[in-house]
């Protein structure tokens, strides 16, 4: 058959004969005729075989959803009254002349329209993710990843690749997956903190993409046990606003790209693209707690961290009060922050680390950190932590760092919230959790 | 102090006090006059101190490598005769007004410009990536990784993220790690190759880029532990030749960005670009064994794969015979391949599979898959597997798939193989190896 025309690519060649393939979405016998919606990558369009192509016709009744063919037809501009406005392609169809067939598929187990439990939704993902709902989620994703990338790029970072099997369970977190490594034990990365701070020592700017691994036990809509995280680094800051800085930039780029290349896929979803303010409010943790007293009755002063329905309370208000969709939760307390966390000079107990949150929830989490590499053994120490597991790491400071700090963000909890979807597992292509990987697992 | 000046753009503010930042080099006292040479991320500067500025002459004098210091200076004209044209910077000098320091650094281990031996170079790595050679290289690798994607993005390719924890050792092969995933036996995935695949039922085009995980027990040049696999895949193609033309101009693409981008890095390595031709050549196994017989004078015909030194005699082949740094080498036999690569109906018993030699080396291998259901499960039978097994993975089949294919690459061979690093360690910031994770482990 002649070169293969996309079915986005149609709509220059009416009148033509074109080869087109894809898979079947449904067929409609309707008498004589029958009607077949194919769709590639690119779109669906819809296909009629007329009897009097009689091999064609004969194929066209055995198709059945998700059978893979080859068609060779011709684009005809609809009749005015048969013309869809609601369909992309409603202004055109193909005539029918042949049909191979590249694969047949079995029966469907479910109606394609059903709705489905998330569990039979996972069992099947292979064929769950085909429908145009699903699709359009995770071309989103690949956006904001792009983004995330094309953004940090032009402000010259440099992209590294760390490892995810690391030697020490070094920061002693309950939530960490133990792995056999020949003779030893070795474990799986939670995060890439260590690595992309080192290189900071190397290149002043560095991201870096990949799977992290948490052992949560439980099984949320908001937890996952691997996920994709977005991280970067840098060095010669003043101190965390200048981070705070960088990610308002990174997101109204990522938010702009997404406005350029995703209004369809955001229309398709019903989401609405939020808008990033010049400079997103930010309030130190202790006078968010007193926000929530004044404005929502709840008196949470002095404790360590937010809760959720805290986080909730704080984005309404920065809505109200603020008009903007985003929030920075600054100076958490040193024993709520890791050991590497720098504390401020002039709050003495609280540090330099911020939360974003956005949409009721935090999407990121980020500060400045300690440099200095007494200050950084003492950090460990006062964790109750062993500074001799941490020596390799140590040797960064040793050697010399400048101030920095970083931000880590989870890509699939960044899809969700943009998309106001609940469940992080429907923005993962293939959610790990306790009881299931692809399959359930035996308990 | 004011805004932050970059070393590289120095050269456009010539008679202007600025402040720069960075790494002390290396310091050396003449006398009364001390100079300093200070690195930043975009390049290396010479700076004097004289005597006049006190406080700065006295703080000169305790600088040590690797000290993380914030100059105010001012930019001077070098007098002719101290020019040094070899010098990026070598036409002007900074004439130090004050110095405040960042970070010091403990006397290093070593002296900077010692031949270290590899066990060293990987016990020091947070200090050994700061020198140049070492950044030039990552700098390299950055490129190739963001060519990579944006040339799979203009192809229509979608980025993908696919999980690491998988499910089934299914494949049985020796070279996978387990995992304590809770109350089950988990695995480290080896490719993303199941996942790929099924992703190609859904957007036709993918690509994913991610650590894999292989338990190699030998430590040679060539394994790593843990490496980033860039990996592609495709539907509806004719037959493994349209993966080995979209491979071919994918590398030229990266090529031309290497050319455009890395000039510098290249000269530095003292490495050259390779050419890409139009066409790539290409041949059998069985073929390439007769030119083994007939050129080198070695007899392995009929064997199933090719020892490393015929890879390097075919390389070596292809340069003289077709001036091509590439060359293409297809149709292994069906008991080497996995059990998803795709038979030749014309030449049984060999499969439509491909390997990529350059430079003496396999930098990629790929092929068409089996797409029909029911003959990917005899694939997996005749391997001896329990197609129960991969039933995940088979829904992707039994619904409906094109014909397809795809290949993977190892980013580190591959930076290896363009920069003439001999050891793949020295390509990867932070190798694994059976008895390294970062230290060394007992055993």
């Amino acid at each position: 058959m002649e070169e293969r025309t996309y079915i986005k690519d149609l709509k220059n060649k009416i009148g033509e004969e074109v080869s087109i393939s894809g898979w079947v979405s449904a067929r409609r016998d309707h008498g004589k005729l029958i009607f077949v919606d194919l769709r590639d990558m690119s779109g669906m369009v819809q296909m009629v075989v007329l009897p009097n192509y009689v091999e064609a016709h004969q194929m066209a009744d055995k198709l059945r959803p998700e059978w893979v063919v080859e068609i060779k037809g011709k684009v005809n501009q609809r009749p005015d009254k048969m013309i869809n406005k609601d369909e992309e392609n409603g202004s055109f169809e193909i005539e029918v002349l042949e049909i191979k067939v590249i694969s047949e598929a079995k029966e469907l187990p479910f109606e394609r329209e059903a709705e489905l439990n998330l569990d039979t939704y996972l069992d099947y993902l292979p064929l769950t993710l085909r429908a145009e709902e699903k699709k359009t989620v995770f071309r989103v994703q690949a956006v904001i990843l792009q983004a995330f990338r094309d953004f940090l790029i032009s402000e010259n970072f440099i992209e590294i690749q760390v490892p995810k099997i690391i030697g020490e369970d070094a920061e002693g977190g309950a939530e960490v997956f133990e792995i056999n490594y020949f003779k030893n034990k070795a474990y799986l990365a939670t995060s890439p903190q260590f690595y992309k701070q080192i290189m900071v020592g190397v290149f002043e700017r560095v991201f870096t993409i990949g799977n992290v691994f948490r052992a949560e036990k439980h099984s949320t809509t908001r937890h996952l046990n691997e996920y994709t995280s977005l991280d970067l680094e840098f060095g010669f800051i003043k101190d965390h606003h200048d981070i705070m800085n960088m990610e308002t930039k990174l997101l109204q780029f990522i938010v702009k790209e997404l406005g350029n290349k995703c209004q369809k896929e955001f229309a398709l979803l019903k989401a609405e693209l939020p808008k990033v303010p010049d400079e997103i409010p930010f309030m130190k943790l202790s006078e968010a707690q007193k926000v929530i007293k004044k404005e929502y009755g709840e008196d949470c002063l002095g404790e360590p961290d937010l809760e959720p329905q805290h986080e909730r309370w704080l984005c309404e208000y920065a809505k109200k009060e603020f008009n903007s969709d985003f929030i920075f939760i600054t100076h958490y307390p040193v024993e709520k922050r890791p050991m590497y966390t720098y504390e401020d000079e002039s709050d003495k107990g609280f540090t330099k680390s911020f939360d974003l949150l956005f949409k009721g929830i935090e999407i990121t989490t980020g500060g400045q950190r300690i440099h200095n590499y007494e200050n950084l053994v003492k950090g460990i120490e006062k964790k109750g932590l062993n500074p001799e597991k941490f020596s390799f790491y140590l040797q960064a400071f040793k050697y010399g760092m400048p101030a920095h700090g970083g931000l880590g963000m989870g890509l699939e909890r960044l899809t969700a919230k943009f998309l106001n979807v609940n469940n992080v597992k429907e923005v993962t292509l293939f959610p790990r959790e306790i009881n299931r990987i692809d399959t359930l697992l035996n308990k």
